[in-house]
């Protein structure tokens, strides 16, 4: 049996650890701190920085495969442990790839892949920018965003002082429809697997993606097209594991590229509920080359997150943990982090239904009644 | 968040820990041995023997709710816990009734549940009982049967001599069309979850459930029968928890209790993938007194045994895994035993596909390339 490393200690390998442990996999996690969600379920975890080469020597020793689940990692030492016939998935070229928004942004005009018209900010540049780009626009870090930060909408003039500092980039601030994103998986002999369309409601206060609904309620021929780009986009990578490709459907129609993640997705955590195989359970088929499984839809489904609440901070307290698990079709994922702060994500509620609407209707009641507060 | 103690580390504990790692909920288990199927994921462990009365009070003290993965355990000391105001679910009387097959039958007898005729064997009623059932003829010892053991079919009077010894009855034997089974789950506030009739096939060597196939295929009128036999059953224990209840469908279309098991079961397995809600986290929902989730059925399915190949024993080695996983729609759990031994149970796979006939032969083609064997 092959053995698995994961750099990471969060929430998305915890989830995979337990699709790991269902099979009998054998894990090992870097984790910065003990007890994390992923390094509690792991055979063996690692305590150190994600950026520590020695630590990523160390687990890399241990295991057969190396992947990650948050793509802010050491990539310098990834390199050096490919050239020695490491393997890890994806490669360290598909990180050094995302890890700098800029360099993903131009892999997709190389390869002629629609995205967002762009152009980097640099040190004299800024009038030609607003010219060329207007208000509203929006900023992006090249480097370091997550869950919404590292990402910055000027709406006029008056925001040009509260700029994001750093190497970043003005795009066109696409008017959508919709925000919709693919799961795509693909192993080393190549094959490939697609997971159905979904749409992306993100929290305006917060931007982070906040409820997610399969399938998502646009045509047929947009579905085709979306899986097709978010294909293309992980083929331009080479890309060997599973991919979030997120996405905008633009007010005319159109669809664009906005960003991918090469590890589980917050957009696909409705897979282990909704599809006959979860994300998770095909993360590890495909690092570890074993055949991909089947992505059917079994029904319709709308996961939620669940966010630390404001005004809360320090040892987590779960209330309303009945009244959550008495709504019908309803599924409480706690990631088992055991500080709180307002906004940190905690865990999520995927609920089936018959249909969308109803599946919405039903995650929100289910995520109204339970909160996370501190003791 | 309530701390839940579970009696027992085997396969079944395990997929209950998942089920509650998934809501962080807190598990102590009382093993055997460590590392064990159950034990190497459970939040803490304490090694001992389930009839430890000593080790059932330590466990008791860490935990809200005490519950059990297996039956064959100490009753005395779960009586003096419950006389102390501890939550024990399924209560110490539905163990005992359990444990003993003979206060089972008598149980079903006394509420007219339809099952098997059957009188115990006695120093000098042998003769007499061989007159009224005649062969071939059943013979169950009262305890201590598990997995086929237990159980033993005389086929005429030779089989005589080989019949088991120790507390015992005969049963009627019963002219199967198929073996049905249905798992009920009941919380302590009485609300009652019921999911789909499913087939179930033994092997004939080893007398183990080898293969459950989800929806049985049988009438609407037989499917409801089922449904309202298994939940008298239940309630006839004023059960609490989850438990799997075991029938026989004659030949002339009538429906018999075989038996009833106070845990998740074999037969539930299917659930896991199959059904919106688990039988494990329904086990959890029903034993901590939530609100039970929803049974439906997403997928016809087929779930089958991998038992340890014959002729071999010792340190586990698994082969043929990619093989397994190129099924279309197959799931493999492995249970992490670390020995095999011939007909010793170390995993399922289910499969989900559009029909219960195509998941049948998909299951049995996974099995054929999936082999336990010793290093």
């Amino acid at each position: 049996m092959k053995k698995l490393g994961i750099i990471g200690g969060g929430q998305l390998g915890k989830m995979t650890i337990l699709e790991a442990r269902k099979m009998d996999i054998y894990t090992c996690v870097l984790t910065e701190e003990h007890p994390s969600p992923a390094s509690e379920i792991s055979n063996e975890y690692i305590i150190g920085s994600l950026h520590d080469e020695d630590k990523i020597r160390e687990i890399s020793e241990k295991c057969d495969v190396l992947t990650y689940e948050i793509e802010h990692i050491n990539v310098e030492v990834l390199k050096e442990l490919e050239a020695k016939g490491k393997k890890i998935f994806p490669s360290s070229r598909v990180i050094e790839i995302i890890q700098d928004k800029s360099k993903q942004k131009e892999l997709l005009d190389e390869k002629n892949i629609p995205t967002s018209k762009w152009k980097k900010v640099t040190k004299d540049n800024l009038e030609e920018l607003k010219k060329e780009f207007g208000f509203p626009v929006v900023q992006k870090s090249c480097k370091g965003g997550y869950d919404g930060r590292g990402v910055f909408i000027l709406k006029d003039e008056s925001d040009i002082e509260k700029m994001i500092q750093g190497d970043s980039f003005f795009e066109e601030f696409i008017e959508c429809d919709k925000e919709i994103a693919v799961m795509v998986a693909r192993n080393f002999n190549g094959d490939i697997a697609t997971y159905p369309v979904v749409e992306m409601v993100f929290d305006d206060k917060t931007n982070i993606c906040d409820t997610v609904v399969a399938p998502a309620r646009i045509t047929e021929d947009q579905c085709k097209e979306a899986k097709k780009l978010a294909l293309q986009c992980v083929e331009a990578l080479d890309g060997v594991g599973i991919f979030g490709v997120e996405m905008f459907l633009t007010k005319e129609g159109k669809i664009l590229i906005n960003e991918v993640a090469p590890r589980p997705h917050n957009s696909g955590h409705y897979t282990i509920e909704a599809c006959k195989t979860s994300q998770y359970e095909q993360f590890i088929r495909a690092v570890l080359n074993y055949s991909l499984g089947n992505c059917d839809l079994l029904s319709p489904a709308c996961m939620v997150n669940i966010l630390g609440e404001d005004g809360y901070k320090g040892k987590v307290k779960v209330i309303g943990m009945d009244e959550m698990m008495s709504v019908d079709g309803a599924y409480l994922h706690l990631y088992g982090k055991k500080d709180t702060k307002p906004f940190r994500k905690m865990g999520h509620i995927t609920v089936l239904s018959d249909s969308e609407e109803e599946a919405c209707k039903l995650a929100l009641k289910a995520r109204e009644h339970l909160k996370i507060i501190s003791e």
